[in-house]
């Protein structure tokens, strides 16, 4: 670059560095790796929709769509998650189609975040948030939940809210994610009830991703949505209840200003999202909403398969209350070095798994293990972290 | 809206309201309107990109993709632009596919606009020039081309410079784009090198949406990319080469550390593209390469039908060099008045067509009409206006 032009910008510069690359960095290259680090579903999209997305191509809808997205598909998608979750959304222009949840969640921070303004954001963490806050121009405060067993309450938020403030940092939103990625975790209606209060009282946005929803294994999905509809913006999508992560398809839900606001950024970024992808997600939504209830059960046998395994192994792990990761916590030798010890397991296992610190700097005790891949791959790769952990003991 | 909650951010307010959306209500609801105002081309996607599109669908290409777009999709793309224009691009990194050329502006303004940087642009606009300019926090420096028959020149260059700093504004970037919407000018190889040597002169960083590259009727067209390389953001993707607007394919090609910077901002927003659309495009860029060609002749057609009428009904229209709008004074009594008589037409003519006041606020004097519709609808519509200028007179 010509040293004379002017620099990159500082937002450029504020975005952290994703800490999975520099895990994927020292990998390196290894030849037959079993990938059980992403979280991308291994299952093919249903039949019927793959027809409707086909159907859309050959009625020639390659033109621009509405930018607030289809009618049909925000029409579909307030039935859908009226029905699954009690959403009450009373009008399609507060749901907004995004390109997967990842830009709804962009979208929420930029029309509320400005300079400086706090988000509070439970750890562990999906890092993407950490990075999505830094491009809105905020300041992330993290939000522990290791001394809780990873489970937010209201004096967890309380405490961390006065810590910001003591700090000079003024709190505006949180961002919280449930069932949890990365630790499964999932809030009962009363617990949400609970949390929805605090943060009414101290008056905080919330961004609720609840992408997970369809991949609950204890008890139903509650939202949060429904019970603080005021404070909300519900973000969530079909990347994982119909697994069509590589269709990019998510929604932000929001009432009045917020709503618009949204719009007007989405506008300005995209123009809109592919308009055959929106008949095939409207197909999804209307005639297909229980795909999720299809793959759960196969996720359910599999995490227990890997729990189940690992705490034979000397992991100590938990199962999930929903999606579908393994959050386990290393066995003794390991303890503090997660991060070691998954880099040697991928080179000389060929397995890859996520170490805790990707997603928190305290939980350098624990690994994330994704069951999107198959019973027999997650068997495979059991056989041979059990090999690995024989031959370094 | 609960008033205590934190309110809207001041990049929100801080994007223009579109003028267009403006003029759209103002027309209100008007039944069996032609509409001559977008430029959504009436094409369908040529059939084996279709059939390309739907075999990636039925072969489940649904996951992730690799979020600086798919490696077959940009080399393909390297040698298409390297071909039709000379682009020499060297690295596939140097090339990210993005949502559009619209999310391309996006990328490369976050990437280097801090707030109350200078971005010139180019009057009349396409007014998300101005939009994207805000979201990034910048300030907008426009460049009227008015006076010099809407060609940019050197010398309206250096003046506008000029004036930015003595008003305190620093311009560190230009947003360029030819053929141009809505005048439709274009420049020969000279032109673009004159103009590429005040940008270096300048240290300006060059955003050059080259979108309608395809259809340029005078002469070839020739990139600003290979000009000035290391200044330059190409800016450009399929929507109109190949009638694909609602497919959202768009690419950012640039070098060295700015290339890194869309990246990174691009999986922070967006993750990636969808897949299955990603493999159509490969497609379309690898096999269907001159699509544009086809679709040129039938634009140039129906282009110079609008022009030879317009100026036998008193409008004064002048062919352009490229793109698929006619940019025309309108006739002497509407004179001041194009934002008026083009609600009236809409209303009473039932023909839509754009004011000029939407690209510029020196352009009321003006009026653009798409061609993106077929020569019969196109024929419909100016008996229309005629009618409705006999009836007015």
């Amino acid at each position: 670059m010509i040293k004379s032009l002017k620099a990159l910008s500082k937002r450029v510069e504020s975005i952290p560095h994703d800490p999975m690359l520099d895990f994927m960095d020292q990998v390196g290259k290894v030849d037959n790796l079993i990938d059980l680090g992403f979280g991308d579903p291994d299952f093919a999209v249903a039949k019927n929709t793959k027809e409707a997305f086909i159907k859309s191509i050959n009625e020639d809808h390659s033109h621009y769509a509405d930018g607030q997205g289809t009618f049909q598909l925000r029409k579909a998608a307030m039935d859908y998650y009226d029905q699954k979750y009690d959403c009450k959304i009373e009008d399609p222009n507060e749901i907004l189609v995004t390109g997967g949840a990842a830009e709804a969640i962009n979208l929420a921070l930029l029309s509320i975040v400005d300079k400086n303004d706090g988000i509070m954001i439970i750890e562990p963490e999906y890092s993407q948030y950490s990075t999505s806050v830094a491009l809105a121009g905020g300041q992330k405060i993290p939000v522990d939940t290791i001394s809780n067993n990873f489970k937010l309450t209201p004096a967890l938020v309380e405490k961390n809210y006065q810590t910001a403030l003591d700090k000079g940092i003024k709190p505006v939103a949180i961002i919280l994610n449930f069932p949890n990625n990365p630790t499964g975790k999932s809030y009962s209606l009363d617990e949400l009830k609970e949390l929805a209060s605090i943060f009414e009282k101290l008056n905080l946005w919330v961004l609720s991703d609840e992408i997970y929803a369809e991949q609950s294994y204890r008890q139903k999905h509650h939202s949060l949505y429904p019970l603080i509809p005021d404070q909300t913006i519900l973000i969530t999508g079909l990347s994982k209840s119909h697994s069509m992560t590589g269709y990019r398809i998510g929604f932000a839900i929001a009432k009045g200003e917020v709503a618009l606001a949204m719009r007007k950024i989405q506008d300005t970024f995209l123009t809109c999202l592919p308009t055959p992808i929106q008949d095939a997600a409207a197909f999804a939504v209307k005639y297909d909403p229980d795909a999720g209830k299809r793959t759960r059960k196969e996720y359910f046998k599999r995490i227990k398969l890997v729990v189940d395994k690992l705490n034979q192994l000397g992991f100590s792990a938990e199962m999930p209350d929903g999606a579908f990761y393994v959050w386990a916590k290393v066995p003794k030798r390991f303890i503090g070095k997660s991060f070691e010890f998954c880099i040697d397991l991928a080179q000389k296992a060929r397995v890859q798994i996520f170490p805790g610190a990707i997603f928190s700097s305290t939980a350098s005790d624990y690994v994330r293990i994704s069951c999107a891949q198959s019973e027999k791959i997650l068997s495979r790769a059991l056989v041979s972290i059990e090999n690995y952990l024989k031959q370094g003991s």
